[in-house]
């Protein structure tokens, strides 16, 4: 069995659905520990289990390299989501079969988590600084998790000069794309607030519905850009409706609906909240908008070129800069330095019966030792 | 105390919210029977106690006039919907205050039955045949009161050639309105399906609400017609959104409304539902009709003429011929004469402190009677 193969089945061995907490924390400090990184364990929130703000566990790990050397950063997770039912074999019990290793975890990611750490052993100490930003929460409410290790790490005085996040970015071979940014996320719930009545006597009452619906109609016509050079366009999707009316006979008085925007980097947050706003207003209704995340970009350049090189070195493959998909805790750690994701194919992510072919997890452990080697240099 | 107010009183002390059995219609047999009428009570419906299917009681009573001679109806409900709390005295122990008899059903409408059962010392046997159309489910739903009764009395071979309804229909003071037509009711449930995603990926999705909001835009757009002498315009509204997806970043696989169509004369229920499940279709959706009833109207002439003519000689009013409001057992009866409806002031029907002034179940006594005798002749 290769090395990377058995660190990633101590990872899988334990259970961590997010929030990720204990014994995989501890797999993971015994695995760094031969490799002379200071470690500190903390963990934020106070909130009762389950809730948002409830207990999180996270890992800053560094190594120092010599006076005045650059320092570059592994990212990632080791919180799972819940395992579902119809699985093969145990999603605890990592078991391989054929070329595969099944179980959660596997690529999203604590298969990559183990490549960073067999990486390691071929960068050389005096090649510079070497960290892990580890996690027990990016599945979760992320409330309590890579944002408090950026806290810490400032606090401390740790400042990598680029981060990469090991989220599993490859679509249908190891290495044919890196997420070099992802737009950002934003809900809003829409209220119209009317006043009840009988159908029979619509003049004594105030449908809230058909302002409602006129405002729906308004916000999904709505083009919010063409996308960009980098980036899709944004995209807007009514995601609920809500009036919980039993009454045949009765004019309701209030309709809700929500709606989920992904956006590039040519809005904020805030430039779309304000956008819904006024024209909620215009149909008498309001808004409660919560940020989920702001788009990041880390333009092609010398980062990026560093992982393609790396890239096709060890699979002979050119990687695509994307910003497709879904968020991740690049959304945070973009404050900090220049932040790129690479890492397993996706396919099984967070799907039963999730897998990695072993091979990929040697290549990728070669890979990240390229990368972190380059970045130091 | 007047007779008609001990009867009124009598009916208001017997509990009998929706729907009606057992001692109210006690009380009107035993109010009957001194005027030798022949009475036919019975239970209509096997459900479980609380479905629309549950037992309902109903009650026809007749005294037949000469051979030949005319039949005239009274009809009407004896249950009530239930009282609601904040009432200054027991919804149901009939108290007088003042020049007021408060209780539930005091003028919605156990006060009218007690008119009714008063006003026929003051029709003459021989001026013809007289009957009590009296049901226990009005204000609910209705499946087998007045229908049965209706059924009854085609077996029976009794059949009226005036019928006159005793709802509440004088809003300001007794005798300024009655009812020769009620609009016609409509619900109905809209579907649209779509295809779950998440919604960073919504072109692997497909978004139901958009479709249903662009439905409901054209459906709330739908002028169904402008009204017509006798009716005011139809109307549509949207009563009900649900798609019930507490996930924020899933597009969901259906989006439900439903809309409620208050219609006149020149539609039916058909013919609306039609129209409806075209536009829905035309948005990929499907709709669920259900008809609560067809559109009534005795238009004007000689039966409204009568109730005219014994509205002014009591109080000095003329009755405006209205089709304005809900719905009522007249809907049922249409099939089976010229129906109209004449009652007392609906201002605190439905509400607390339900109440009717004492001086005008004397005075709709007297409109009775001689709507009765001048019906007959
Ligand atoms: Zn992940
Ligand atoms: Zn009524």
């Amino acid at each position: 069995m290769t090395e990377v193969l058995e660190l990633a089945k101590r990872l899988m061995s334990a259970h961590s659905v997010t929030p990720a907490t204990g014994s995989v924390f501890d797999e993971l400090e015994a695995m760094l520990e031969p490799f002379s990184f200071t470690i500190k364990r903390f963990i934020s929130g106070h909130g009762e289990t389950g809730s948002p703000e409830a207990p999180v566990e996270n890992l800053f790990a560094v190594r120092h390299g010599p006076a005045g050397s650059k320092h570059f950063a592994f990212a990632g997770h080791l919180d799972v989501v819940p395992p579902g039912g119809g699985w093969t074999s145990d999603a605890f019990a990592p078991q391989v079969r054929g070329e595969l290793l099944y179980g959660r975890g596997a690529v999203d990611m604590k298969g990559a988590i183990a490549c960073m750490v067999d990486a390691v052993k071929n960068v050389p100490a005096e090649a510079g600084t070497i960290s892990f930003i580890i996690t027990g929460d990016e599945e979760g409410p992320a409330l309590h998790g890579t944002r408090a290790l950026i806290d810490f790490m400032r606090e401390a005085g740790h400042q990598p000069d680029l981060c990469l996040v090991g989220e599993p970015t490859s679509v249908n071979r190891l290495g044919d794309m890196m997420k070099i940014g992802r737009r950002g996320s934003l809900n809003i719930w829409l209220t119209v607030e009317g006043t009840q009545g009988h159908v029979a006597y619509p003049h004594l009452a105030d449908n809230p519905i058909p302002k409602l619906v006129a405002m729906l109609a308004e916000l999904d016509a709505l083009v919010l850009d063409q996308g960009n050079d980098w980036f899709q366009a944004s995209n807007l999707e009514i995601t609920d409706l809500e009036v919980g009316n039993p009454a045949h006979n009765v004019i309701p008085e209030a309709a809700k609906a929500r709606i989920s925007i992904r956006f590039n980097d040519e809005h904020s947050g805030a430039s779309l909240s304000e956008k819904v706003a006024a024209i909620a207003e215009k149909h008498g209704g309001t808004t409660l908008p919560i940020i989920s995340g702001e788009p990041f970009l880390t333009p092609p350049g010398e980062f990026s070129d560093i992982i393609a090189r790396a890239v096709k070195a060890e699979t002979g493959v050119d990687p695509e800069p994307s910003t497709t998909g879904g968020t991740s805790d690049a959304r945070f750690l973009r404050a900090v330095c220049p932040v790129i994701e690479f890492g397993l194919v996706n396919a099984t992510m967070h799907k039963r019966d999730e897998a990695v072919a072993i091979e990929d997890l040697s290549t990728l452990s070669r890979i990240y030792a390229r990368i972190a080697r380059d970045a130091l240099t």
